[in-house]
This record gives C-alpha cells, sequence and structure tokens, in this order.
C-alpha cells in the first residue's frame, strides 16, 4: 500500500499550471507554439542539424493521422508500395523543371564506407561513388523511371501507388514539425490513360486531402488552385488545401498535382492505348506530411497546451482518483478503474493516472498539456453521490467570458451511468465543436478587401488573416505584393470555396484590371 | 456487356501455367527465388545499386506483418516514436565496439547541395558538410544521445520505445528482401533500472518474435543465444530466432539484444534510483526487417509461387467465374459478386476476378503465383447444383503422391453455404496446416550429429538441414568449422528448445571436450 501522504506532497518537478513553461499566446505566438512542442511532449531537435525527434506522444497523433488518411487512400483503389531513398544524381536532372525546383537543397551521398585512420574514425576516400546519390527530396524521378517497367498497355493503368516515407529537403531555418531537414510523408504517384483521368485523380485526392483536415483534424480548409509561380516543379496544375492558424496566417495543408506528360516524357513511359496507338502516359502526384501536426497545433491550442480532436486522441479520456487517506485511494482508484474499463467496452482510449507520487492537480495539467479531450476526476463525494466529474478540454469561448466563467463552463456533475453511456457522443460533439470554432476564428479573421489600403490596413495595423481579393496581376506584380506586404496568393479558390460575400467579378486590387473572380491572399508558413 | 468470345481467346502474354518463368526448386533453389519474387509481383532492383522496389503487392504482405507486430509491441507496453536518418559521424565513433562492427559499410552523405556547373547538375563543392553524416545502419548511438535528455530518475524508466523506419548497410552482394543495402525494418530500443529488467525484456521481446514468426508466418523457429563471435557490435548477450528454409539453410529472423550499461555510459546516460543514487541505465535493442518475407518465401512457398499463410495474406480468397455464353457470363459474374459480398461480411478479404479479356487458367495461375490461399470456381453447372469448387493453394503432401492426386487433393465441391460458413474455419486450418508443413519439412531435416564424419556426410553429400552438435570449441576453431563445412554455430539454444532426442550432456563434436548441452549448426543465409 503506498503512503497517501505523498500524494498532498509537492515535487519541485510538479508543474503549478498547465500553462507553465508555456509563453501565452499574446505574448509571442511562435515562442507559444515551441513552448507547446515541448511541453506536450511532441516532439524536439536532435543534435543533428535540421532533423527532428518525433517524442512517442506525437508519433501516436501522427500514426492516428496516417491511419485515418491511409484508409482513404486505400478506399479510392489506391495501394502502398516503397521506393528506394536514394536517387542518382542523373534522375534528379532529368525532368529539367523539376530539377531546378528540387536539385538545390539536398542530402549528397558520395561515400560508401568509413574506415579508422590514426585511431580517428574517417570517411575513407576511396570509397567514393562513381555516381553521387541524392537522399530524396520527393520521388517523382526514381518512381517514374520504376513505372516504365511496370507500364506496357491500357489494362496496366490506372496505377494508383503511394508511399508513406522520409524525405530530405536541406533547410536553413527550422521548425519543428513545420520544416524540418528530413520529415515523414506519403506521395502518391499515379499513371493514366488520359488527361481527364489524371485531372480528376489530382481532385479526387484533394478532396481526400479536405475531408482528412475537416473531418478528422477539425481544421477547416479552402481548396483551390496555386498560381504559376506557386506551382511544383514540374508540374501543369498544383491544387492545395489552406488552412488559417490562430495568428492569422495561412497554412498549405497538401497539395495535389497534375503532371501531365511531363514525366512519363523524361522517363520514356508510354503505353499502348485501346486503339493500338503508342501514347506517353499521364501522371499526378500528391502529398501531405508531418507538417499537418503543426497545423493541429496552431489551429486548436491554447495557452494550456495542446487541444486535439478526438479523432486523432491517442487518449480520449483521463481518469484521476482523488483521496486523502488511504481508505479513499483504495476506492476511488477502483472506481477509476472500473469506470475506464466500461468506457473501453464503448471502444475509447481511457488511461487512468493513479500514480501516488503526485498531486492530482499537476496530473489535469499534464494531461490538459497533451490534449487529452475529456478529465474524468473522481472523489470520495463522486463515490457517495454516485457521479462523475466531467472536464471538457476546451468549450468555444464566448465574447467578454473571464477565464473563471470559461471553467465553469468546461465542468460537469454527470451520474455516473448517464456519464458512461454519454461519453462516445460527447467526443462527436467535441469533434464538431473543434471545427466549429475553428470556423469562427477563421471566420472572423477573414476580410473581402476592394482597396489596396484596406489590404494595407489588414495586414499592417489589424493583425491581418485571410484576405478575399480580386487579383488581375502579372507574376512579376504578385512578388511586388509578397515584398511590400509579405502575403502571397494561397490559392484561386473552386468557386464553391468563395465565401457568398466574396463571389462575382471585379477589378484587380493592384492594377485595377478585370478579374473573373477573388483569390485567397494571406501571410503563410 | 463485353464479348465473352474474348474469354476463350488466348493472348501471347497469358502464361500457360502457374509455373511460367519459374525455375523447379529441384533445379536451381536460388533462381526459384529470384523468379518467385518477380513472378509473384513481389520486389525488384532498382537502378540505385543494392536498394530494392517494394512493389504493392510485397508492401502489402509487409504491411499486415507490420500489423501483427506492432499490436503485440504495444499490447507489451511499448509504444512508437522517430529518430532522424542521419547520424553524425562522431556518434558512431563513440561505443568502440559497436563502431567497428558497424562503422565500415555506411552511406556518407558530406554535401548539401546542388548546382548547375556547364549546364549539368553537379554536387556543389562548397556545400561540404564540416562533420559528414552516415545513413542510420542502426540507431543506438542516436537514440542515447536523446535519452540523456529524457531520463532523470527512476520514475522515467523503463523506456520503452520502438521505431519503424529503413536502415542502410551499403552490401555488395544483395539479394531481394534477404539482403538489400537500404532495407525497411523496426528497432526497438528500451531502458531500465535494472540488468534484470532489461534480461527479462531481451526475452520477452524474443518470445514476441518467435510468436509473430509461428502464430503469424506459420514458420517453426529455434529460439537461443548468439556465440560470442556473433553477438551483435555492442551487445553483452544477443538471442535470435532461426528458420529453416526449404533448402535447409537457417535463417535468423530476429534478433533481442542486451546491451548492459555500454550504450549509457558512452552517452553518459544516469538515472536516480530509489536509493538516491545515480547511476547507469539498463539497455536493450531489438529487431526485425523485411528479411522476414524472404523466409516467408522459402519456408512455405512452391514450384507454382508464392504460398501465404492466411494471416498474412492481402486477399484470402480470390473468386472467378467460368463461362461460355454472355448469359453464363452474367450469371456467373452476379454469383461471384453475391459469394465475395457474402465472405466479406465474414472479415475476409475477397476478389473477384471478373476480367473479360483473360482465360480462366491464367487468372488461376495468377492468383496461385500470388499465393492466394483459396480460389473459388463458379461455372453454370456449380450455379445449377448450388455447390462451389474450392480449390485450396496447398495441401501437406504426401510421401509418394503424384502431382495429379495432389491437384485432386486441393479441390473440393461444397454446397455454397456450407461453403462460405465454413470459410474462415478453412483459413485457421490452412494456418496451422502450413505450420504443421513446415514443422515436417524441418524435423525431416534436423539430425542429431555426435561424430565430426556423420557431419561431414550430412552437409556434404545429404543436402544438409539443421545439425544438433555437442560444441566446446573456441571461437578460432568455429571459424574453422565455418570454413571446412560452410556451416555456423546458429544459436546455443534454450534448454525447452532442444528435441528431446538431443537433450542432455556430451562431448564436443571436434575437440572431444565436455559440453552440457548441444547447439544448432547449419548453413545460413
Amino acid at each position: 500500500m503506498s503512503d497517501p501522504q505523498k500524494n498532498s506532497g509537492k515535487s519541485k518537478n510538479q508543474p503549478q499550471s498547465a500553462s507553465d513553461g508555456i509563453t501565452p499566446r499574446a505574448v509571442d505566438y511562435g515562442q507559444w507554439y515551441l513552448d507547446l512542442v515541448k511541453r506536450a511532449d511532441l516532439a524536439e531537435h536532435s543534435p543533428v542539424r535540421g532533423c527532428m525527434v518525433i517524442k512517442p506522444h506525437g508519433y501516436a497523433v501522427w500514426e492516428k493521422l496516417q491511419r485515418e488518411m491511409d484508409d482513404r487512400f486505400k478506399a479510392t483503389g489506391h495501394v502502398n508500395a516503397y521506393f528506394p531513398l536514394f536517387i542518382p544524381l542523373s534522375f534528379l536532372a532529368k525532368e529539367e523543371e523539376h530539377a531546378s525546383g528540387f536539385a538545390k537543397e539536398c542530402a549528397v551521398v558520395t561515400h560508401h564506407r568509413l574506415k579508422a585512420v590514426d585511431g580517428k574514425v574517417d570517411v575513407d576516400p576511396e570509397s567514393k561513388l562513381e555516381e553521387p546519390l541524392v537522399v530524396r527530396p520527393t520521388s517523382e524521378t526514381l518512381i517514374w523511371a520504376q513505372y516504365k517497367n511496370w507500364i506496357q498497355s491500357y489494362r496496366d493503368l490506372p496505377l494508383l501507388i503511394n508511399q508513406w516515407a522520409n524525405v530530405v529537403r536541406w533547410e536553413m531555418r527550422t521548425r519543428l514539425f513545420l520544416r524540418t531537414a528530413e520529415f515523414l510523408w506519403q506521395e502518391g504517384h499515379t499513371a493514366h490513360a488520359t488527361e481527364a483521368e489524371a485531372r480528376e485523380e489530382v481532385t479526387r485526392m484533394l478532396d481526400v486531402y479536405a475531408d482528412v483536415a475537416e473531418n478528422v483534424m477539425a481544421v477547416p480548409v479552402v481548396r483551390g488552385r496555386k498560381t504559376e509561380g506557386e506551382r511544383f516543379a514540374g508540374a501543369l496544375d498544383t491544387q492545395s488545401i489552406e488552412g488559417m492558424m490562430q495568428d492569422g496566417k495561412a497554412l498549405q495543408m497538401g497539395t495535389s498535382h497534375y503532371l501531365g506528360q511531363n514525366f512519363s516524357k523524361s522517363a520514356d513511359v508510354k503505353f499502348l492505348n485501346k486503339d493500338g496507338q503508342l501514347e506517353y502516359v499521364y501522371a499526378t502526384s500528391w502529398g501531405t506530411s508531418t507538417r499537418l501536426i503543426g497545423a493541429l497545433i496552431m489551429t486548436h491550442s491554447d495557452d494550456n497546451g495542446l487541444v486535439l480532436p478526438p479523432k486523432l486522441a491517442p487518449i480520449h479520456v483521463v481518469v484521476v482518483p482523488i483521496y486523502k487517506t488511504p481508505e479513499e485511494q483504495e476506492a476511488t482508484r477502483t472506481e477509476a478503474h472500473a469506470v475506464a474499463a466500461e468506457l473501453r467496452t464503448l471502444g475509447l482510449s481511457v488511461k487512468v493516472d493513479d500514480r501516488d507520487d503526485m498531486q492530482p492537480g499537476a496530473k489535469y495539467y499534464e494531461w490538459e498539456r497533451k490534449g487529452v479531450p475529456v478529465r474524468i476526476e473522481i472523489g470520495p463525494r463522486d463515490l457517495e453521490k454516485g457521479s462523475l466529474c466531467l472536464v471538457r478540454r476546451f468549450v468555444i469561448e464566448k465574447d467578454g467570458e473571464t477565464e473563471q466563467e470559461l471553467r465553469r463552463r468546461k465542468k460537469q456533475f454527470v451520474p455516473r451511468a448517464e456519464a458512461i453511456a454519454a461519453m462516445p457522443g460527447l467526443m462527436e460533439t467535441l469533434q464538431k465543436e473543434l471545427l466549429e470554432r475553428a470556423r469562427l476564428l477563421r471566420d472572423k479573421r477573414s476580410r473581402v478587401i476592394d482597396t489596396l489600403e484596406d489590404f494595407e490596413a489588414f495586414f499592417k495595423k489589424e493583425g491581418g488573416g485571410l484576405a478575399w481579393v480580386h487579383w488581375a496581376g502579372t507574376r512579376v506584380e504578385e512578388d511586388e505584393m509578397a515584398k511590400r506586404f509579405e502575403t502571397s496568393i494561397r490559392c484561386i479558390p473552386f468557386p464553391d470555396q468563395i465565401p457568398e460575400a466574396a463571389r462575382g467579378e471585379g477589378t484587380c486590387i493592384l492594377t485595377g484590371k478585370p478579374s473573373p473572380q477573388r483569390v485567397l491572399m494571406a501571410k503563410a508558413y
């Protein structure tokens, strides 16, 4: 039997509030993000420049996200495969535009052996490779070289393949999850007999991404097409989903590319079509990465730490027994495990935190920081009353509400049986409310803007956000806007993605030229 | 409506038997393996020396195997995380023995940028890294550097982490799945407060591997300890599971290492124990890789292609409609889809092969080659009789049985409802029979050997297999045996792993010195 006295003793390692060690967003948003990633135990830097370590809690979220995406890829007819990590230098140079877009900051393998020189391990100069190998920054060139062996006739098409892999792009300024030298991602690479089919695929996968963003991550997104200057190197069309973070900046959360016959031509992949003629294959590629974890954090989390949608929460419910005497400890702990067992039969992932050398408060803060959607506190009085104390990780804020009022609204005492039976429903509610909350925030920071003056005021005085503006400028003028306001055209949204108030034709905010529809401008990560 | 005539037309691309393009095992076992990997669409070489492409069918098997292992890792309290691909050169050199064991054939990154020189893309000499980075051959050194930040007190222990990742070991002679420069694997790295706990973990994970090998892969294995010469570089104890392939060679299928305090000392990872004293942490690591796919192939498959245990089969049942007229096509296809739908409700993965430009025979061969456990043929007569024709991928062979008798035993006509209801049970039966078949084969090629003469005869005349022999030689004598017979001590088996007939003390087969128990000797992959 453990000593209950310990339970009321304070350790200097135990934080006094969930926000301990987390800079408030209002003080420094960038620092808040870094603090949160650290304090919620999601990831950390490694001794290898630009490479991150994804810690178990962060990786558990990624695993859930992976599963949700993978299920959807398979439901849309895709299969997984694995292609090599290394790309011969000459391959990268094959597709010209692609090469100039990607062949810059890469990790290059030049040797294949180490040896001991004067008792020190060093690179063996005699092991120099004939042709350097580039650690894949993306795999189009390698995969299309392989597709050449796999595709002969229209019967082999469509070829719908996805790969889960690590990629490396040598980045100078890194930021955990958002931009790192090595990151984890999935890259889809499909081959089609017709342009129409390939273009359909591009949109289908963008829709899958949007579905995951909104219905799994609870992050509302705008679907649209990139401008020429923002296209993937080698693509004829790049589509993306764009989310808005709490600081008003946009984040590109996934891209889907129509590659036309660019890669099939450079890799010489032809197929015999139904008319018996040889034709180059039509290609798409599409990708999302661990960057999505960054989007998740920056959309939902608060000064107390991570907020997770139930669909991605590794733990749905944490149960904390509260006690003073050994008898109370025994009783509340027993009840905590009983409640957890019942909740698990409903398909929920439940953790009982019965560590006896830690104050209940410290436990609350820890699980709040880690984003557990619901906490159940069980004390002797709850046992007597046959009720459970449920505490939600978040509620949708009302204007002018105090911290105390907020806290009160998060907490509920519910009869035991009712609380347990209602838990799966509560998870669905939280999932929906999180999306709604993100939508409200996004709407609050979205603006339909018609003049450059208003545009300037929005981004330089009012904090910025998503600007819906008419645009008919050139690429040079696009760059000009970027320099002046640090904004970019996030996408040319598909018509149904434009808010009612922003629809219709107009004139370009910069040039005054006619424009058929508004585009989405914002600062971006 | 498609033209049923096509169904009876032969294409020159359609093989005339399942074994088409596969060299028989009896003719050339090595070539059989390569042919099978190719013809079953599992994997192929890439233009990058030593790196393989795992094709969708091979990757689907790997995904199922991963899931089975991952579930077991989690059930034994482990969590996943992700550590960087690159290891700074200086890290690899930290643990001396480890360095000399691994720091040989590695891919070394020396530059981080490419540039166009005279219109040709090349490595930018100005982008040379201050410290070369090694592409991880295994991650102990990097992970332990990170654990230093994670472990302060006994409360942080045990730390039970696994990683799914790609690793690179520059191999000169490669063989798909069995030995490639890059391969996929999982590596567990755990930290413990006591030696006893760490040693328990080593055995626990070896047991998990043995469970997966026998109860998922249907490959019987021997558990044991490696001799000093065969230990993992930096380990105090290496345990392994050893399977036997159809050519009588052993294959190491998984290893689990007790690392003592070697890595915690080189990375300086101490913890405050319960007595308030600082102590170095005790470590284990354990791994399995895509090599297991090679073991799967070489244990079960035959001259007609891949044979898969139902638990790892991406498709459990393939349904092939057989018809001559358009009416028959319509009727059998409808029935095929109906049967498939019913089987799917029982949790089975079912494929209907209703391609109308291919002969039924060609379909049978294709799915046989790919290892689908059961085929259902549905022709007009089956419809009339209300029965289904079930064809099992394999049966346990009887001595002296002809090919035709074998074929007859694989085929059964069963009333429709009964056939469907019995299918999950049939899958369990096949799973069990596959393990039994492998056990029978292994027993047939296992020999208790007491003299060097018999040993020589076994390996040089009788085809070899697993030899149970007493051994008390030195490391030098061990090497001598290896040179003379191309055999090695696969493991010093745990007592309960030794067959009855091989138990007890004896004298060394080479030196005549006393030996407490027999060891397992074999040629090996």
